[in-house]
């Protein structure tokens, strides 16, 4: 059949009008989290001092379907529904008899699917009364994401941004301060945490769980502020789901249906947003033989080289434990410079269907990774985010397979966010440069014996 | 009547099959090109040492509507038809009775309208079997359309980067790198012209006027080799149509017809392919009231103070002179952020246009400019480019003056690149020390003694 259309969009009014929350199809409920100061199973109320009511009864549901509010879906307008694109330029590189087709979430205002949640959550904060939110960020995908939503629903932002990605990457502080966010580079002098940490060593580059603590004591200390995180949880890896269900859409009009979806997996949310709409074709019997690849770093295997296990959400052990495929809260992974994927766990939902077998895991090297985004930056015309290159990697793996096998299999990856801002891990691997980072066993079985202890 | 949607998409079939060449409808023909050293109007043969013949028919054609070859087509596919945007929460902002559309150029590859140009001299100059494009570029947004471009259809591609630009723009070298192209610094050991400056000084910061010079003595001295311009040009101008050409059918959809037009003009390619279209319908006397602005920094202000004279193209004097208003050749602009808008002359066509009072030109301070594109940014969630943002600052004033007069106007303004590249200018404005930069007369009045003799 000849290509009519290199990109499928949809209407404003396909934008689907529900999420999709997977808890209500496992195979098993999820373990609930844990409170491991309390020595119990967390409640909602556990939880109702940090986010808002609506926000917790989502993270908490097993109703399949839940109602995307009007306003979310008319700031969504923004930039979605985000085009299908057939990577036709790549296929004609690889001379393959597969197709690809990739969902580009790199044309949200953020730059990356993040916008998804974060628009979603400043929602029901807003509607909630609060008036200040309150997070952490790394790379910074997260905070500008956020940045953004809190300036559409009139919130006031405070971000904590590691020190180190703070004087590395200016940009998207220069960003997150546009969409008019309160940045500061963490630890910082405005929480007790902070200048507590900086006494101790006023040179101190700051690490993602510093923080979380800091914007956990932000929120806590102001009046009518909670608290916000992108990734890892249920209802953040529900709000993801509109990526899936219209890319379902969108090769329905291409009278298509993949054989592969492929997504890289950092805390989960955008691995969960592509796959699980698919999965739900598969949980319900409809569709026999899809394969659902979650794509990691060789330097953070959580899901191929981790233990199923209660393990806190962040590095000091702030946060509920979280029953998921972890290497250890303790365990700090080589600098891959893709930021968003050095995340020592994954998402709860993920790792239930992983030890399910309905998600394979495959890991993938720095340079391999770089390679590919290479490739397809000078087919597709399209820069990656390194993140987003992880699954570029295995795509082509898979169309290579192909057509070895001469097969024509079709190949749906999530495009989740552009590189513009990632232009210097670039240039490290064009000069040659670029480490590939191997599995740390030594560092993960050290780390393993800090894992909390549940009754 | 309420909006039915926020944006609108048209099929990739209803990308144009012809460009729109505005020569056909010109109140008057073109002043000819002048060749000064031989001190008579220039040839199609002056200019076959560094274009390929079809692009020197374009140049000179008076055919109102060109072809669009298939091939073009296709690569234009990557990112075309691009989205022509109803900005409803920046009406809302400003609470203006003013319909607000803008054109998003950002969304190509390379992030603005320069790759609609770049496709197709690359296109052009693979036909004519050149194997080599080189081309000078100072802020970067031609140098990485014109890479992208030519790896798309396998020509080496060599740019000469103004140093300055080199240094505090890295990342804008390394996506042309990414794309294939080799990238040198200029003034660089690759020419007798860059070895003779940096003989001089070792440590020149380079000027457009040496980069063209670097670029075009590249052309002479390799087999197979020409060179590729990014604006002022009349092929440059008549490939950007597409632009204008989409909108229409856009707006038509939309039910709508602008009463003004708004683009950014720098070289002028970006503004003509927005306008023209429309200045057509004006031209044959289909709509009577239109109004086109160009919009200039006032930095750099030809069309509104310069003279309508021959001039050079470059400062160093070495192309044809052109008939264009012009604040003469060594006319240094002052260092503002929209580097894309510091050139000294405006496109013989669009000064043709402005003669003849079918063009309205209006300068904008840098600092009002600013304080536009973070509004744009906060409400539309968009960055917009600097230059881009010169628009953006004039249609927001039209929305106003149409709120303030109680008149419905519908407002068209082109968003010709997103500002991903640029956030150290946002820095700068956002930490209060941006300066504005007036109408130097005294640096004109000086630069304008040496405008080339002509007979």
């Amino acid at each position: 059949m000849a290509v009519k259309s290199k990109k499928i969009f949809l209407d404003e009014k396909d934008i689907p009008r529900q999420w999709y929350n997977i808890q209500a199809d496992l195979p098993e409920p999820l373990d609930p989290p844990y409170n491991v100061q309390a020595g119990r199973p967390a409640t909602a109320e556990d939880f109702s001092a940090i986010f808002p009511p609506e926000i917790i009864k989502q993270e908490l549901s097993a109703e399949r379907f839940i109602d995307i509010p009007d306003e979310v879906i008319d700031a969504y307008k923004i930039w979605r529904p985000s085009p299908l694109v057939r990577a036709t330029n790549l296929e004609k590189f690889l001379d393959t008899p597969a197709k690809i087709y990739f969902k580009n979430e790199g044309v949200s205002p953020s730059g990356s699917h993040k916008s998804n949640s974060a628009i979603a959550q400043a929602y029901y904060n807003k509607k909630a009364g609060v008036k200040r939110l309150a997070t952490e960020t790394g790379a910074g995908q997260w905070g500008s994401a956020l940045s953004m939503a809190c300036q559409m629903f009139g919130l006031e932002c405070v971000v904590y941004m590691v020190k180190v990605s703070y004087e590395q990457k200016p940009y998207r502080k220069s960003l997150m301060q546009v969409y008019g966010a309160q940045v500061f580079a963490s630890p910082s002098n405005q929480t007790e945490v902070g200048r507590k940490v900086l006494a101790e060593n006023p040179n101190s580059e700051g690490s993602l769980g510093i923080a979380i603590s800091e914007a956990i004591e932000d929120v806590v200390t102001h009046k009518d502020a909670k608290y916000s995180l992108g990734s890892v949880l249920n209802h953040v890896a529900m709000h993801q789901t509109v990526i899936g269900l219209e890319a379902k859409k969108q090769l329905e009009i291409a009278g298509d249906y993949p054989d592969i979806v492929i997504a890289c997996l950092g805390g989960g949310s955008n691995f969960s947003g592509t796959a699980f709409p698919f999965l739900y074709d598969k949980l319900s019997g409809k569709v026999k033989n899809l394969k659902a690849i979650a794509v990691e770093p060789s330097a953070c295997p959580k899901l191929s080289k981790g233990v199923l296990a209660y393990d806190y959400g962040d590095s000091s052990g702030f946060t509920p434990a979280l029953k998921m495929y972890t290497l250890g809260h303790t365990f700090m992974p080589g600098g891959i410079h893709a930021g968003g994927l050095r995340y020592h766990g994954a998402s709860p939902l993920v790792s239930a269907l992983v030890k399910h077998n309905l998600v394979d895991p495959v890991t993938v090297r720095q340079k391999e990774v770089f390679e590919a985004a290479v490739t397809f930056a000078r087919t597709e015309g399209i820069l990656p985010a390194p993140e987003s290159a992880h699954a570029i990697r295995v795509a082509i793996t898979e169309a290579l397979k192909a057509k070895e096998e001469g097969k024509s299999k079709t190949i749906l990856f999530n495009l989740s966010g552009h590189g513009h801002f990632d232009l210097s891990a670039y240039d490290n691997y064009l000069s040659g440069k670029m480490q590939d980072y191997d599995y740390p066993s030594e560092l993960v079985c050290e780390s393993l014996k800090h894992l909390p202890k549940t009754k």
